[in-house]
């Protein structure tokens, strides 16, 4: 086994080279670029080139062939941004390709301490010219504009002149299929060229989107450590430097600096990119790799694990957590994308993926984070507001099911709009972020607001019905049964967010009643308004079946037929790309966890028999078509006592992109799926619960599993935990006095203190 | 009153320009152009300037923003072919406007007895000189490829030169709204021009449509009664006539014959046009007029309505079945448009509006018209084939819902392809001919088949749940309703679908063995199959609530709220105009007749008092934003005894296009709404139903009305009835013996009978 630390990969298998451009994607939660080769493959090789910005967005129209009112007339798309990654190598007036020549030896290496990515070549040229290069990369975690290609060229057995061609372009395009609802649609040619300028050695293409006007320029600069002599050439979409690098230099070392500059975060993508591009180049390599690794060693000091006896996921476990921290936005503008900014997939849009797969990790591991997806949210509470209306409501906040700058963009609605739970998962995100640091001065300023306008869209949904608080034509979280009435997971959900709407009214009306009155008059708050919150979460109906005993994912479920699983041939996965959506709804079949999730989330409202019942009864029928589905069934198999199954769930999870278990890795990284597999070990195995008064553990190691190490915050304290088969050990190496309950028993564990339990 | 068989219109109001387009269309079932004016508005009056003909079509694409498995990838469109409407007069080097000058007299008149639309000018040009011009057109019903207008022109006070300028044009293009569902959507432009020759007095342009490369042509040839001198001039896409009327003869007869030849239709568009244009121009017009009016009068003779004391509507009864004689398709391929050919509304697509609305009209009062409207699903009936295995059924035929060729054109599928119920419509429609003509020969030659392999869907979207058929993931007819399971109107008709398919099977075997040897082999139909079907009917679940007594529209149906009718403004109606539909599918709220109109269509299911109730219960949260609606309304108000809200439903069908109640008769006229018009006179009023072994009436006559009198086809034989308050006289005017009940006595009426009952 290689260090655990570094993925690596060592082939040029052509059926490889599509998923690798993502496993290899270098990012900062600002840019991100696609593992692709400087010097590109043969034209016969299918590539996906691709450098995106968070949040970077074109708006692009949506066109139906039967529209209704409010359904969204555009929607915002992630850009693929200037390319700023060719350079080629000439010798003897050819451009070296790696699949022509002698390949001595090839490997890529990511290195996930250093935050940077290294591509080794030992190459012979037909010519017989030797080269052994090793080109590093890496998106500064420091200065988030900043992705830079280090080339180290090693002239193995010639000292004739190179010469080095290193372009930015603007002739790029996104990546379309129409034929897979998850990957991007409509016109591949967003981006075009505004300006081209080469001055003082420094290359720049400004180029803006047609519709939404948003303006990015790259801005680069190379340092050569050889003596050359450069010429620059440009086309109306390319800027390239030529270098000739004199003979006399066994080693030469060259470096891109490439400035990422746009138009939603920079007041000037062109003099702010020249500025950036001057002063950053002046840093070396070597300091911008110490640095990178200074700042991944404090992310890993909060969030490594590690599991003995387990050798082959330690890896695969380190990449998701990496991933997601190199994926996440550091702004309060950007969210992370479902493939993170590795790929085109889903149009680089937020989903819920991020409040309930992603931000349990960041809200434990790197609250700062976290704080900065949850603001977001509050950034974009005016459209979630408007949305409201434009749906009829007459007030609250309707968060759009997917979008970039908080407009609705999901143009089915069925698995779209319909998915209201997405509100109940904001305001659920939020508490769980309160629970966990005790932060009541953010909720006070990012969080109530939100809390409320949510709760009091299920008012707006849902109706009395003999008493019982009901909501119907929503969609759950299984897209395979669509707009029903009566969802267990949306009312449960709506149940929690009306709940601690109400609560934390209350809390705060006792304790800070000026904040009240003025929130109360800037979004017109009654205390009957608050009154009603309660009625209806008090008498939420949850629907339980008395002859199966289990929740029924709904009104209507259970009295379907059961999908035919055993004449559905293993190719017709996912069925969304096989079958005709009502083909699909006919059936009970899901395609990720519904009930089982809501009984992860909000455990306290339901028996344990119910839970597990349900469990049964729902693991039989789920395809896990969805990438978010097998952490769920992980983490609630752990809970129900099915350590095997948690295992074999788990391990789905765990190396989904590295293995391309799903076959769309090329479309990108599956961001939730990674954070599933945090929450499989620390939730699951671990049995972690953020509790109002405590934080609960109940450990279940799998049986290969010797010993599993973690550690996470928790009111600000770093409690390291280390669980063994017999015994697990917590040890608080923070400041304050915690409460921590382990299995059935509540400890109070001091400041340095450390407790031992006996499983 | 004016002559009640003439639709009258004597203003120029800007506003009523565009519906009396539609309202003064000429069409043969074959072609039909729009009431536009030969000499065009000014430009700032809108226009919809349209000729089209039944079944001439495009394929355009359909994109969506997510698209799913099974959606379809184009659609089929009606196209706006080349005009032949244009005529100017010229005098004094001006061209005439009746907008312009002095207007002494103008009328518009559609005469339905001699099929001729007239309009009269009366008009003073600028420098004083008066013409009195009488303009006819007429779509004949003869030669369905012939569109002719006749202009009469009288030169009042002058007698110099007039010019006459006859055009064809080519540079057509569709009318879009993308706002508006109920319109057409996409690309205007469709159709280019491939050729414009002008040979012998012959102006002939031929254009084709890009995508589905359908070819049509116009074939123009005047004639003129006065002496002249013509030129011809043409540009890319225009040809022009140019008449130089010699002075001497105060009136000019002027006469321009259009030959529409289509690609699929005709072998050679060119040398049939041509061919047709100089053999049909030599028939005088007087004569076009004659035969016309012979061949109308065989349709009024068995279709013609009368009322007593009710002036006002003769008229408008009148003016709805004449649009449904010149709206029928009257070759196999083509069927009836929702706006029948005289407007773009629906993209000229057949619905089901054909089977449950129209077709009754013409299987009882022209059933060879039928017999085509029948045919033409048979003709489909292998797309619908190909469809079923698209949508992942085993076997069967899944009709589609929306369609011109036959392929599924729905691209809003909760509204379109979940839309089943369109099967049992069509195998409904087969067994309405079947019992009301005895036409077992027809059944067994394009009825069978089709009968049976509409059955088998539900076979395949149907399961046993607990012994009882059950069918999930439909819409039914009701628009504002979707994706539920067990709606009761497809469950009825399904039942009656499979019930006649066993039925059927059962008795051609014992009379007709080698038939269904051959078919069982054609289409695989085995006796096992047989006995399921009759299995599921006879165990098919139809929802009944023990409280309310009646039949909920679905399983979820009562649920839900009651949407608050009192709040919704008017202006907020149609709904679906102002509503997203998931705010919409979570009420209690109709588009249309459901369950209200499967308790007509197969009301021997169900008990008197549960019909009552659901009438009751419905008609309170049913808007009629569907012009499908109040004709069943008004039907089924007759059943239950509501005689005065039978009439109020029945007055809101009548007048809808005359009176543009729905504001959109613009876009075509509503033919389902026409025959739903008769439908509540003769099923509503008369209370007229036809049995498996007689025909019922029923009478139940509006106050007002004195004297009801209508005919109508029994199994050949033409029955007259006239109804008064206290009685009704039947007369056989047939050759044979029929059974006839009046209310619950059943008569036997032989040849040339006449029976009167005490009502």
């Amino acid at each position: 086994m290689e260090n655990e630390w570094i993925v690596s990969d060592y082939s040029l298998d052509e059926n490889k080279l599509l998923k690798n451009e993502s496993i290899f994607n270098v990012s900062n939660g600002y840019i991100g670029i696609r593992g692709n080769f400087e010097e590109k493959y043969p034209e016969k090789y299918k590539t996906i080139r691709g450098t995106y910005i968070n949040a970077f967005y074109e708006d692009t129209p949506i066109t139906y062939g039967e529209k209704a009112y409010a359904f969204p007339d555009s929607m915002q798309k992630i850009v693929n941004v200037i390319d700023s990654q060719d350079i080629d190598i000439i010798i003897d007036g050819q451009k070296l390709s790696i699949f022509q020549g002698t390949l001595k030896d090839f490997s890529r290496k990511l290195d996930m301490k250093k935050g940077c990515y290294i591509r080794e070549i030992w190459w012979v040229s037909p010519s017989g010219k030797e080269l052994k290069i090793k080109i590093s990369r890496l998106a500064s975690l420091d200065h988030l504009e900043l992705f830079v290609i280090h080339y180290d060229i090693e002239k193995v057995n010639f000292d004739e002149e190179i010469i080095i061609e290193s372009s930015i372009s603007g002739d790029v395009e996104n990546f379309i299929d129409d034929n897979d609802p998850r990957v991007g649609t409509g016109h591949a040619k967003i981006l075009s060229v505004n300006s081209i300028t080469l001055e003082d050695e420094i290359m720049q293409i400004v180029s803006q989107t047609k519709n939404a006007k948003n303006i990015v320029a790259v801005t680069t600069k190379h340092v050569c450590s050889s003596t050359y002599e450069c010429i620059f050439e440009k086309t109306d979409k390319k800027a390239k430097s030529i270098f000739t690098i004199k003979p006399g230099k066994k080693v030469i070392n060259f470096i891109k600096y490439n400035i990422y500059t746009d138009s939603l975060r920079h007041a000037d993508v062109v003099s702010i990119g020249e500025e950036k591009a001057k002063s950053i180049s002046k840093i070396p390599f070597e300091m911008l790799v110490k640095t990178q690794e200074e700042h991944l060693s404090e992310f890993w000091n909060l969030a490594d694990i590690d599991i003995e006896g387990d050798e082959k996921l330690r890896q695969g476990l380190k990449y998701n957590l990496y991933q997601l921290f190199q994926a996440v936005g550091r702004d309060d503008r950007s969210n992370i994308t479902a493939k993170g900014l590795s790929g085109e997939g889903y149009e680089g849009h937020y989903f819920w993926d991020t409040e309930i797969y992603i931000l349990p990790f960041f809200i434990l591991c790197y609250p700062k984070l976290a704080k900065g997806l949850l603001r977001y949210r509050y950034n974009i509470l005016g459209l979630a507001r408007q949305r409201a209306l434009e749906m009829g409501h007459k007030k609250g906040a309707a968060y759009p099911w997917r979008t970039i700058i908080g407009k609705e963009c999901s143009s089915y609605f069925p698995a779209g709009t319909a998915q209201y739970h997405i509100n109940g998962d904001i305001a659920y995100s939020y508490i769980q972020y309160y629970l966990a640091t005790g932060d009541l001065d953010f909720i006070k300023e990012f969080g109530l607001e939100v809390i409320f306008e949510t709760a009091r869209i299920w008012i707006e949904i849902g109706h009395f019905d003999k008493g019982l608080f009901k909501i119907d034509a929503v969609t759950g979280p299984d897209e395979y049964t669509a707009i029903v009435n009566n969802n267990y997971y949306t009312n449960v959900m709506a149940k929690f967010n009306l709940k601690w709407a109400s609560k934390l009214y209350d809390e705060f009306r006792n304790k800070d009643s000026e904040f009240i009155r003025e929130l109360s008059k800037r979004i017109n708050i009654e205390e009957k308004e608050v009154r009603l919150f309660e009625k209806a979460y008090k008498n939420m109906y949850l629907p339980y079946d008395e002859e199966l005993k289990i929740n029924p994912q709904d009104d209507s479920f259970l009295h379907k037929a059961i999908w035919d699983f055993e004449n559905t041939p293993s190719e017709n996965y996912p069925l969304l790309l096989n079958y005709h959506p009502l083909t699909i709804y006919r059936y009970q079949v899901l395609k990720q966890a519904d009930t089982v999730l809501a009984h992860f989330l909000v455990e306290d409202e339901v028996e344990f028999n119910i839970i597990k019942n349900s469990y049964d009864y729902y693991e039989k029928i789920t395809t896990h078509d969805s990438s978010l589905s097998c952490a769920a069934y992980s983490i609630m198999a752990s809970k129900v006592g099915y350590t095997d199954l948690a295992y074999k769930y788990f391990i789905e999870t765990a190396r989904l992109d590295l293995d391309d278990t799903h076959g769309n890795t090329k479309d990108g990284i599956h961001t939730a799926n990674m954070g599933g597999t945090w929450m499989s070990i620390v939730y699951g195995f671990a049995g972690l619960r953020i509790k109002e008064d405590y934080i609960s553990l109940s450990p279940k190691l799998p049986e290969v599993w010797e010993q599993l190490k973690f550690g996470f915050l928790y009111k600000g304290n770093h409690i390291k935990v280390s669980m063994k088969k017999d015994k697990t050990e917590i040890i608080n190496e923070g400041d304050s006095r915690i409460n921590l309950r382990v299995n059935s028993i509540l400890y109070e564990v001091s400041r340095g203190k450390k407790i031992q339990v006996q499983n």
